[in-house]
């Protein structure tokens, strides 16, 4: 194993009150992630799985940049969209009922001149190599996404 | 399927500059997730993978709550600390590599006067019923987790 591409990731947290935890990554300020007042929190920050979903997002926005150099990919922006069905009922216990994501749904948006072929070579590396969409992917998660010229 | 337990969550985002992206959830003010700079980014916030570990956190606090609730679980305090190994070789594109988590160690502690038994079957369920806990397991991530009394 080539030691040298290895890299530890780190994270601390603690509860703060209700179902709500302040979370801590390096030196970057605590960020509150909570639950909706319906899921029984207070609403103070997104919510886990929100952050998943945020993960997914921002993780396709660095593959992009990295690909798109490699492919000689040239854009102007990119906007992202996701959405998530979670059954609640996983959580709350019922059996055989996966407490994560049933499907997620995922639009990227490129303003570029390149040609739809392009953008279909670079959606599928991106796609191959992106570590939070291969996660979703492992997980048998049945991720839609749609990649469209803006 | 029991329709009223079906919930969606949905996060738009946009790229800013380098590897950097602004992610809007709900009505919070957008926040951004960038990548180092011995990543290639300007290390204006957490990555994408830090924000899946600040996840799987936030969600076991969530469970926490729910479940010591049921369980007559009373704590005083619950701290989380977790990190993952990642071999960068497979979002560079290696063949065979893994781009996501290797392994991940996860360490929760909690005060509390209640009993190792109580605290283990608490554990046992919000590992049970954790959503995101459930997806690192289903894409076959060894996750490593021990929990123990403050």
């Amino acid at each position: 194993m080539p030691v040298d591409t290895l890299l530890k990731v780190e994270t601390t947290g603690k509860w703060t009150s209700g179902v709500q935890t302040s979370v801590k990554v390096r030196s970057f300020e605590p960020f509150i992630v909570d639950e909706p007042t319906d899921l029984g929190g207070a609403d103070k920050g997104p919510n886990p799985v929100e952050l998943v979903l945020a993960g997914l997002s921002s993780c396709t926005s660095v593959m992009i940049a990295i690909i798109a150099k490699e492919q000689n990919f040239t854009y102007d922006a990119v906007n992202f969209s996701n959405s998530g069905e979670l059954d609640l009922a996983g959580l709350m216990g019922a059996e055989g009922v996966s407490p994560h994501f049933q499907t997620i749904d995922f639009t990227v948006g490129i303003s570029t001149s390149e040609s739809i072929e392009k953008l279909q070579q670079l959606q599928d590396e991106v796609e191959k190599r992106c570590p939070v969409m291969n996660l979703l992917r492992d997980a048998k998660i049945p991720v839609t996404s749609q990649w469209v010229i803006n």
